[in-house]
């Protein structure tokens, strides 16, 4: 059972650029995760965009639809900036139904040492491999559907609406 | 839903003892991997032994299968050296069938900067919380049915017997 | 020999706010990072500011002057951002010449995984005690008078005038 | 100035086997310590051997004195157990004494998340810089005479003799 993994930004993948001082995006760490968690389900990964979630448009999250909704697996995981996760799944789960769809992301950039992101990682990918048809949040070691999740700004922690 | 974490060792724990220059159990680091991994399923994590899995006798299995029927929760991590992890799978299987029960551990110690530990108790957690009861092995982010795994010695991969 | 250590901020001593995703200050890591080196240097530290070095005042280098003046050690190690650590060397150096004084930082924050701060800081533990009396920055390996020493803003790496 | 960094093993190069779950020598992480740090300093780096510094033998430091001696640099680090490192030295100070050495290495692998190694190594190559003609163990942030150093096996820690 394939896993199709798509890549969007946000926190998880953020670097430090040690000339500017900035946080900034270089390239996605997935395939370092993958190897250190010695992951050996099958994986498609690829790249959609490599933004900041509050920076995400209309027109981003209407590519990232069709690209779940045109992969050939009906298992996805996607890697997201926090901040906006949630809509992001809500306007998912408003056009697809037929397939396990994970939505995932970091506090803390993996590059940091504590990192939440192998760990969120590592419970997305089981939750798409277990979870029925349905688009969900992983965050904080549980599952959210898309319809009943956000982000608590104080706290940081994922949490349901009701 | 609480999850019942139990620590039996493992390299999962291992540490460098810096003046006999070994390897050697201290004190679990499943709070420190939780709170990295910023978990708030409840869990109630109970230590039963910190020994390599190659050293566990029939009496510490007895007592893990004890452990396991007792717990008020019927959803349980078990974190286990990964040389009898299987051994141990097949055991608690034969008999108990009425909780999810998922194994897991780790190829190098948590306190090595490159460990899967991360990745594959946050597996484990999402696993426990996901699947039907039975026993499994969660490792290399699969999971596998107790009656139907085995470590690959040559490998480190856990992979199915047939 | 005891030493002294100042602490002023500097790329060093930042950390990732994980609820607003900015980097900020925090507490110094010097002690953490004492410990890790088994430094057995006996060492006074005492924090005069956490800033950033682009933010540093005229006030606050009259400050960390009287500091190094009144200081009862004549050895004396500053972290400092490494944006404006040529200008605080160079303005202290105008001043004091009876001490060994050497300012450090770091290119990348301690807590990310690939810091270079605690080779720097073990370079500028041994400067302290080698050096003749004046005024040093050390970074990169190597030691630079305050008078003869900048950032290369394009490489990050620092070099001499002339 | 350039510096000759020679290579022996010890804990600072040991890393973790995962199918065997035993420490044991791959390669040198020296190239990897170098950048982290940063490190400008010109050196040539040689590995001589790699081997836990209990095996050394008389042989194997005839090697290291005579590597020392023809080296066209009159600067030298050398990486070493810490075990034995205070009799190597002191071997090495019975032969040359018109070059400046030091001898570092690690209580923890660099591989571990919390190794002094790069500590270490910042303060070698910065001791190697400054202190005049003769050979020296840098640990603990301090620099010893080759004739008045030991391991003390208890604390872990290098003391004076006397």
């Amino acid at each position: 059972m394939a896993i199709r993994i798509f890549i969007t930004g946000g926190t998880f993948d953020k670097e430090y650029n040690e000339i500017t001082g900035k946080l900034y995006f270089n390239d996605t760490h997935m395939h370092d995760l993958l190897d250190m968690g010695r992951c050996r389900v099958p994986v498609e990964i690829r790249t959609l965009m490599m933004i900041d979630s509050l920076e995400m448009t209309d027109h981003d999250r209407g590519l990232i639809v069709h690209q779940c909704a045109n992969a050939d697996e009906d298992r996805i995981v996607i890697t997201h900036g926090t901040d906006t996760m949630s809509e992001t799944a809500s306007i998912i789960a408003q056009k697809i139904s037929n397939k396990t769809i994970v939505l995932t992301g970091a506090m803390i950039p993996i590059k940091f040492g504590s990192s939440d992101g192998l760990f969120n990682l590592g419970s997305a990918i089981a939750f798409a491999q277990t979870l029925p048809h349905g688009v969900y949040v992983a965050m904080n070691g549980r599952y959210f559907h898309a319809d009943n999740v956000r982000k608590n700004k104080q706290t940081g922690m994922f949490e349901e609406l009701k």
